[in-house]
């Protein structure tokens, strides 16, 4: 079974967290790959230079200066963070962004109403399987930040879980594979305050039934809504997960 | 024949000048691999961000705050837009800090009478061999930024000109490699003003006549001394060379 982790914001801006994640991350024996988001580090940069971040409904703008900064941010100091831990901790990590070995070409997004700059979209064909593959099956741990490049020398910012779920349905074509969306509780629950109701299987009846009653709401509808079509493309699970029980079975599995 | 290209600050510092290099470099046939020093802009970021550049000798005392600054430049911003370019122009560049796939161990510099931070020294253990030769055998080309790491989580800033060479001697143990520094002249030449007296190969012997004539001086000595400990480790050509001439046979040959 190839493992995709992804892991965003909330795990990536507390230090001791990441550290806690990543130990754990590097025990999990089977062939794996670890997505990473931004977290907050790129709107404090952006102020500290004196660019005004700027975002349209919780997505960023990516203007040139923008870019460059989260460029050097995710790609650099981050990604770099993470491969030396890991190669600490005893896993054989290779930081990507999606130019490195043409690991994942996206194209700029089109200009409807909105102009959301330099961001990347993601197709069926954005993902290079044989350099995941060549890198999985050398041991190699692949760790992929939220930078892609459009082919034509322009990189583009990504959202990470749309990284994660195209990398994973890709790799299902001639893997096993089960993607875990790291998120900031246990998995879904029946009582959203309570840890003692996690679910721990849903399948697609399931889950038409728990959005009919109620149970799952308002954020968790596009995220389960993601994780079914990822499945129906060919990913065998995917998981809803805190970072600190990826190596473990408290988890919601989407099957 | 494998070809180690190490460009510097003279070259990255002009964008033109750069994309050219890139593309001149695109076209060479051979297995090869690129070395980027930084440029200037470490020292720009560092005063946009208010901290004062510390350099000694010629050298960067690399503290906390610089290694990240450094960090996100070299391996984030130039070391990806480098990739995508060489992506553009039909190259499959892959690029790595020394902790991308422990591509390159450093131990931090001992502090005798100058503390240079977080500076990495390497040794002839350094470099993970069977990475570079992984990456080549399957026409990936390994772009390499001035960054390694310690094993142990720590990111070291490293000289680009003992990155390349130590690349290139341990990946001489296997294959027949050339060195390339890349620099703002077209070679050694008799009389430094004039290009027409360019001095298209140099022996060891040779080499010892024409710093006894003073025909080689000043700041190339070291550089000469470098190249030839390199050939004796077993590289078996290093050539200072134009980065404009890469592709080309002008340039002096050291052997």
């Amino acid at each position: 079974m190839l493992k995709i982790i992804k892991i965003g914001g909330g795990i990536i801006d507390n230090e001791q967290d990441l550290e806690q994640f990543l130990q754990t991350f590097s025990e999990i024996k089977e062939p794996k790959i670890l997505v990473h988001g931004g977290g907050k580090g790129a709107s404090k940069m952006l102020n500290q230079l004196g660019i005004e971040p700027k975002m349209i409904e919780g997505r960023r703008i990516t203007d040139k200066p923008t870019l460059d900064v989260v460029t050097g941010l995710y790609a650099g100091n981050l990604n770099k963070s993470i491969v030396s831990k890991l190669q600490e901790f005893g896993c054989n990590a290779l930081g990507l962004s999606g130019a490195d070995g043409n690991a994942i070409k996206g194209s700029k997004r089109p200009v409807k109403t909105i102009d959301y700059g330099f961001v990347g979209d993601l197709n069926d064909k954005s993902v290079n399987k044989e350099l995941f593959q060549l890198l999985i099956d050398n041991n190699i741990t692949p760790v992929v930040c939220a930078i892609t490049h459009d082919g034509n020398g322009q990189l583009l910012n990504t959202n990470a879980d749309t990284i994660a779920s195209t990398i994973a349905v890709a790799m299902s074509q001639e893997n096993e594979v089960e993607l875990n969306f790291c998120f900031d509780k246990i998995g879904v629950l029946h009582d959203v305050n309570d840890d003692t109701t996690l679910i721990p299987k849903i399948n697609e009846t399931l889950y038409l039934q728990l959005k009919e009653e109620g149970v799952i709401f308002e954020g968790m509808i596009p995220k389960l809504d993601n994780s079914f079509k990822v499945i129906n493309a060919g990913v065998k699970n995917v998981c809803l997960v805190h970072a600190r029980n990826i190596n473990s079975e408290i988890k919601t599995i989407l099957c």
